[in-house]
C-alpha cells in the first residue's frame, strides 16, 4: 500500500526505528505522526469518529484521589495535593450503532511476543464482566518495533490469561497476534482507524461466520 | 403505588423534609440514606449491578489537568498543581444486556421545575450523538425537597431544550417530569434501583409499543 503526504512526498514506514517501553510514552507535538503516543493516535481516531458521527467513543480521564484543593480569589480552583489512584475500568468506552464498545491501549517494544504484565488483574476482570453483558471488548496492541497494530479480542486474551495462570507462558507469541487478532491497517488520517475492525469483529460474533483467513 | 421495605414495613415518601442544594450536598457518612449524595446512591446502585452481573456502569473519574507532578523517592508520586477541566461527556456509562447505558446525575431543590441551567450544553450535544448511534441516553434528576427520583430520557429534556432555544422557559414543569419521564421508586438496598426502568425505556423504545400510563 503506498501512502503519500498531503505534499506528494512517500510515506515510509520506519520500521527498523525501535522505542522503548518509555521512550514511546514522551510527546512530540511535531504535526508528524511518528512522535504521537498510542493514546495521541486512538484519540486522533476518536476524534474522527466523533466529528463524523461515525461512532461516540472517549477516553476516560486519569482517575485522582484529590486531598487538598485551593481557591484563589478571582482564578481557578487549583489542586495543591492529589495521587493518582489505579483505573478500575479500560481507559476508553463508548457506542457504535447501539454496540458498546470497551477497551485499553497497550504498547510494547518486544518484537517477538506481547507480555501479559501489560495487563492488570483487574483490567481483564472488567473485561470479562463487558463480554458477559456482551459488550465488546478488547485490546489495541501497538508493536512499536514494527509498527504494527492490533485489536486483541477479550476471548483471546482470556485463553492466554488462563494458559498463564496455569502455569505456562506469560506472553501471547505474536505469531498467535497475527493469526488471531485483527491487524489495523495504517493511514494517513486517521492514522489507526480502528472502527472497520470494530465492526468486522461485531459481525462476526454475532453472525457466527468467520473470514476464510480466521 | 404502594412500596414496602424488605422487612414489610410501608414506605412512606418524607415529600416535607426540604433541603437546600448546598445541604445535598455534604456527606453524612453513617448508614442512613439521608444523608447520602445522588453520586453516592447512583454508586451504591452501581456496586449492587456490578457484584450481581447485572449491569456493567462506571462513574468516569473527575477530569484534571494535571501540571505539576512530585516523584518523591520511596513513596508515590504527588500531583501539586492540576486544575479542573469541563467533562465533555455525561459522567455515567456503561453496559446491559448489549445496550449502551450514557447518564448524568442531577439534582434541584426546586419543588415546582427541572431548571434547564443544570445541564450544561456540551452535556446536551453528548447525548444527542449517544443518541444517534443508539445508545439509552438519559439523567438521573433527584427532587430533594420531595426525595424522589425521576429518569428523564434524552428526548424530553431535547423537546424541553429546543423549547428554551426558541425563547420559552427555561425549566421543565414538575408536572411534564411526572407525565413523561420515569419514576425510580426507592428502597432500602440499593436506594434507587434504577436499572429496572432502563430496562422498561429500552423496551419501549425498541418494540415501539407503550404502557397504559405513558
Amino acid at each position: 500500500m503506498t501512502i503519500r503526504y498531503p505534499n506528494g512526498k512517500l510515506y515510509t514506514p520506519h520500521t527498523s526505528v525501535q522505542k522503548t517501553e518509555k521512550k514511546s510514552k514522551s510527546k512530540d507535538l511535531s504535526f508528524s505522526n511518528r512522535g504521537k503516543t498510542l493514546e495521541d493516535e486512538i484519540n486522533e481516531a476518536n476524534d474522527y469518529y466523533i466529528k463524523r458521527r461515525l461512532a461516540i467513543i472517549h477516553k476516560k480521564p486519569v482517575p485522582v484521589q484529590i486531598v487538598k484543593v485551593e481557591y484563589p480569589s478571582r482564578s481557578a480552583a487549583v489542586i495543591r495535593e492529589a495521587y493518582f489512584r489505579t483505573p478500575s475500568t479500560t481507559d476508553y468506552n463508548g457506542v457504535w450503532n447501539g454496540h458498546y464498545i470497551d477497551f485499553d491501549a497497550k504498547e510494547t517494544a518486544s518484537k517477538t511476543s506481547f507480555p501479559l504484565k501489560n495487563i492488570h488483574e483487574h483490567q481483564m476482570t472488567h473485561m470479562q464482566q463487558v463480554t458477559e453483558q456482551n459488550g465488546v471488548a478488547f485490546i489495541i496492541v501497538r508493536f512499536s518495533a514494527f509498527e504494527r497494530y492490533f485489536i486483541v479480542p477479550y476471548e483471546v486474551l482470556q485463553k492466554a490469561w488462563q494458559a498463564m495462570e496455569n502455569g505456562n507462558r506469560k506472553s501471547i507469541p505474536f505469531s498467535t497476534i497475527e493469526e488471531e487478532a485483527y491487524e489495523i491497517p495504517t493511514s494517513y488520517y486517521p492514522r489507526i482507524d480502528y472502527l472497520p475492525i470494530i465492526q468486522q469483529l461485531i459481525v462476526e460474533k454475532c453472525c457466527g461466520f468467520e473470514s476464510e483467513e480466521k
